[in-house]
């Protein structure tokens, strides 16, 4: 049945490689509702969860998969797909997915973890929370409008296929905390609560801050569980603060480990 | 006393520039022996342990903070500064400091512990790594020498100035593990024991592996503690693993934790 999607067997038309290296940019991603990804495992885990709108591959990998099914399936050679690809090691397989619908509306908050990000502004970083929360079964992510978008390519990159598994919503999450604050929120301060002997619940927010300037005073008003990650050994001189995603991977490793 | 350190006061030479920017590249930053950092933070830091052979800085920088010691110092426009940095972000001040020298003979491991990098090729995660290091208290890390370097600028900018701090050296490190197997050494696999209710000492070498193919064969055979961080839940399809940098940050907590 691959015939039929076929539209072009044998090379990569030029306006495609422009559609692909202009998805760089946010403007045409919201434009077209589309974001990149390559190589073989992102590509292949997005298959399974979003509608891929045009893939572009080798010989090889089309043959190696004949399972693929897209919109649009192009066979490239390694020359063409280097005048595509973000990247800077050409991968076998470049494809364009729809942007799936994370509707903030349809999130379920009730007897689950959900992060919130408030500002995070590196898109490594925004991708590296993403897997993050992939591991740790944290099925939804609410950021504030400036946070790094999702579809970024180095986001999508950086979430190593866990952008198909975790829905991630933009809003004004100083309205959606207060809109929710009937649940615990948590978030890290410096004068927070060690958070390795502070009760921890299995339902509730937990807000991270931004690389430079943390959680930012209206997000943290709204925050009423103020935890620490203690350094070591305390009071030693140190880095003033861990790496935001860092950070993360902690918390989400300490709130799970209760359960175990 | 600062006039006596400046040679040129009023501009960035095109010299100098070229010197900075050529540090991007490995093979001069070890014929020079020295590194670049940038932005008022990290170079701060920096001056306070690494000796500094060059400092650029605007009027301003110097102004207020006339304790600034380098061998050299220049006071720089914007513009000029803009041509040398290595950054997106123009910062008020670019130094270059002489590399320190981290000898692994004197690297104390007793009663300590250690991180051992076997092949982490991204420079940013190298440089949360050692953030992450000094936040634990972890004095020293062992890399091997397929691991991204510690002077490229991308690796000394994640580390946020930690790299003032925390003592990095390069070896085979199938041999450091052997001649330091009276330790323990520690080590993530999927098959190894849950880091959460596995015993752990105060002592020993915490071994991460490569972000694509994780801890090799030959280094693996020499790691006698198996440890796994469990996804949660457990069995459920999620990502096949965790980035480097949040990995090592979860298990540095783990490790410290038990202190509390």
């Amino acid at each position: 049945m691959r015939e039929v999607q076929l539209t072009n067997t044998m090379s990569l038309s030029n306006n495609k490689i422009k559609y692909i290296r202009s998805l760089k940019e946010k403007k045409f991603r919201d434009e077209h509702h589309t974001f990149v990804a390559e190589g073989i495992k992102l590509v292949f885990d997005l298959l399974e969860t979003c509608r891929c709108q045009f893939l572009a591959a080798t010989p090889e990998i089309l043959a190696t998969y004949p399972e693929i099914r897209a919109e649009e399936i192009v066979e490239a050679n390694i020359s063409e797909l280097k005048k595509a690809t973000l990247l800077t090691t050409c991968p076998p397989v470049i494809a364009v997915f729809h942007q799936p619908e994370n509707k903030l509306e349809e999130i379920i908050l009730k007897d689950k973890l959900t992060l919130v990000l408030d500002g995070v502004q590196d898109p490594g970083n925004v991708g590296t929370i993403v897997r993050i929360a992939d591991w740790f079964g944290i099925g939804h992510i609410v950021c504030s409008p400036d946070t790094a978008d999702l579809f970024n390519p180095k986001t999508v990159q950086a979430t190593m296929g866990a952008i198909a598994r975790v829905r991630v919503s933009y809003t004004d999450i100083a309205f959606f905390l207060t809109k929710n604050s009937h649940l615990p929120v948590y978030g890290t301060f410096l004068d927070g609560e060690n958070i390795y002997t502070k009760e921890l619940s299995t339902e509730g927010l937990i807000v991270m801050g931004s690389e430079g300037k943390g959680i930012r005073p209206e997000t943290a008003k709204r925050i009423g569980r103020k935890l620490f990650i203690p350094n070591f050994p305390l009071n030693r001189t140190t880095s003033e603060s861990l790496n935001v995603a860092a950070a993360t991977a902690i918390i989400c490793s300490e709130f799970r480990r209760r359960t175990f």
